[in-house]
């Protein structure tokens, strides 16, 4: 038996066919009647024709939108009509029939109406679009690790560490009490806010690795860019510098993009139409030309620039040391730069102690992506491979570098070069599908007072 | 510049090279000296030759064991030797040194010694081998379902179920009071232990979907066989029965080693020569003949009979609803079938509430499959898709359906056949390597008392 994706690819070849699947309009005309069937393989539906003398009319005429149907029927082609080909029905089953009430029906619905029936809305057109995009993207990025002989690394979900300063952390436990000496681990346990630092010892084993899993934060944010849980991939790269990092982030988004337009257009196209004006145009840009790069001072003085010439941001305060605002970021790659851009050598009081420091003392080797409508995407950097200047930093930033012994000790046993970067897989999905809310590319979203399901 | 598994499929074509790579042993003879290298990216070394008269050759002499080097030398054919070729290096950079007690100096390494320093371990050619299979088996099973359609869905982490009796489950909180009211998702959330109910619901969207994310039990045991954390592929099907999940269940686990078979022969052999004698012949097995298919009553006769014949079992109560013990599972598929084995129709009353109770009301359309070795390594079923069947299934086994109405009431919109399985990654991996104990196929595992990195 085919499915309706199957059908597309062969039904000129085709005279008969039967399929299963789920109704989503069933119309009585006069003459003939008419089922819409999906079964989930293709945004595109099937017209099935049926009439008095079809077997099983009684039953076809009762089936309720979402019920299931087996028909058997003739492929007939109807050029000039909206679909290429409809079935004329010889036999409809009635397999299961939906109640009355389903909360789908062919109307429009609002976002937060269907994030409350996270279970059903992925029948929805929409969803079914970004969800397969989000399925297509994720092996994309698998693939372009695996050709490049990088190893997929499951780095730990519970973690002994607390984010050193990433952010808040979930505890897990098993106790109601916080005796974490009396707990599971015998100790306090999180989960991850990042599989970097593991990620970097495998690095030193495998020279290029990845991973590709959850990663948490406990904070209390209600934006439309935040959850409390996604995904992320985390490469790493031993012998690798900074200009060597910022090629393998811009190949990678570049490939996952192609690699989207290639197995998923249908999906993309009704994106374009429906989530994002202008979404295919947006993302052939980003297929075509080269990622802009500014280095934060750079940045720094364009933005005064901006303010003297009487661009309004929120922080109007820019000097040396600003940790840019998603306003800021935005006008750099969307108002200045129009295309991703990587914003590089960030000074150091704003970035994570595990960063190169450069030659000037006071910035870092970082890296920021930044695209047009998100802001960051991606965080990378080369790491410090120096142990007395990382141990130095730590105790700099308030970290007790006792804590990281095991990762900071990684410099001692022969460490040349490390650079690596996180990419935030669900902003990826909104920057693809233009999704607006990082609600709406997660399956199940979790969100401060928000588990469902 | 060239990796190692780059270098070792061109070496005949080419005259000279440069790499960087980590020492593995640097040894000084009368006239001339020898460096083994390594880069990670392969299993084989390569063998640098060096002499007083090359450039940097004191800094050569000094470089210790996991010190960073770059090479640049003549490539120099060895026919007879073990390698097939080595480096007659013209210049010799140490890079990084290493400090002198480097924990993994050249000799033999407990495997309990080993999972202390899980940061370090994935530089023994074991691990090399342990973790580059199971990366090139997680691409697999992507691959696998990629190309049949399947939709991957990154079903939640954290979950407002608390695993329906499927085990122990971890608490995630942002409190240390188990005020799970205040707490940040207003209600208490745990860890999941499997991602099927929420993938059964985006069945019923895309038809055939999987997932492939981590999952918990907070079960104190401290087996070789259990950890606290490990990934699950849970794939669902919707209109599809019992007898077609177990084909995509024994073609995903066919195809999954005829990739590794493919992509990493080297570290099979490895495995093969160093994990388990007679591996490479199990996994031909497997690869070549259809796994049995043994009922459950079936099996229970073939038990009573093994007993009646004299074999000791730990367990030697063989009734109709006995749970089978590893040492029922394993005598089944080792020592009766010699091969892996589907059981099938299991008693109701050992399985879950969701499964399809079968015309004879006492089994239900369950299968799992036992692998040599391991016993079992999946558990799949047919889902129940009557919904008054499923309620009371839920109340007899003490289930409080009102928790689960998202999950029971898809049986009200149309719901035709629904089947899925779920696969134990890690288990998989230890049948694909040989690898004896489940700690030594996770990167950095946690079981009871244990969270290290």
């Amino acid at each position: 038996m085919k499915d309706i994706r199957e059908l597309y690819l062969v039904y000129k070849d085709l005279k008969e066919i039967t399929l299963i699947a789920r109704v989503r309009n069933n119309r009585q005309g006069k003459v003939v009647s008419f089922l819409v069937l999906n079964d989930g393989t293709t945004l595109n539906d099937i017209q099935v024709v049926y009439k008095p003398e079809t077997k099983g009319f009684d039953q076809a005429t009762k089936a309720r939108v979402s019920s299931i149907v087996e028909v058997r029927g003739l492929i007939v082609l109807t050029p000039g009509k909206q679909q290429e080909f409809e079935i004329q029905a010889q036999e409809i089953t009635l397999l299961d029939q939906a109640i009355e009430d389903y909360p789908l029906q062919k109307k429009e619905h609002s976002p937060e109406f269907l994030r409350e029936i996270s279970h059903l809305r992925a029948r929805t057109k929409t969803f079914q679009a970004i969800f397969r995009i989000r399925s297509m993207a994720a092996f994309a990025i698998h693939k372009f690790f695996q050709e490049k002989n990088y190893v997929y690394v499951n780095t730990p979900i519970i973690t002994e560490n607390d984010a050193e300063g990433a952010g808040e952390a979930f505890v897990v436990t098993t106790r109601e009490d916080a005796n974490y000496e009396e707990d599971f681990f015998g100790k306090k346990a999180s989960l991850t806010v990042s599989g970097q630092l593991n990620g970097e010892a495998y690095a030193q084993a495998f020279k290029n690795i990845y991973t590709f899993g959850p990663t948490f934060r406990a904070e209390n944010s209600n934006t439309s860019k935040h959850a409390a849980e996604f995904w992320m991939i985390e490469p790493e790269m031993a012998f690798c510098d900074l200009k060597g990092n910022l090629e393998i982030i811009e190949d990678l988004v570049r490939y996952t993009i192609n690699y989207v337009f290639e197995n998923a257009k249908d999906e993309l196209d009704f994106c374009n139409e429906n989530l994002e004006e202008g979404l295919i145009e947006k993302l052939n840009i980003v297929r075509n030309s080269k990622f802009a790069v500014n280095k934060y001072e750079e940045v720094i003085k364009i933005l005064k620039k901006a303010v003297e010439d009487g661009h309004i941001f929120e922080e109007p305060n820019i000097e040396f040391g600003l940790d840019l605002g998603t306003e800021h970021e935005r006008y750099i790659c969307e108002v200045v730069n129009k295309c991703p851009t990587f914003v590089t050598d960030y000074p150091k009081e704003i970035k994570a102690f595990y960063m190169k420091q450069n030659q000037d003392n006071k910035t870092v080797a970082a890296a920021d992506l930044l695209v047009p409508g998100i802001g960051e995407l991606v965080g990378g950097s080369q790491r410090e491979d120096d142990f007395e200047k990382i141990i130095t930093r730590c105790k700099e930033m308030g970290i007790d570098p006792e804590e990281l012994d095991w990762y900071n000790g990684l410099r001692n046993y022969g460490y040349y070069k490390s650079a690596g970067f996180g990419l935030g897989f669900e902003r990826l999905i909104m920057y693809i599908t233009g999704a607006q809310n990082i609600r709406d590319v997660i399956s199940f979203p979790r969100t401060p007072r928000n588990l469902l399901f």
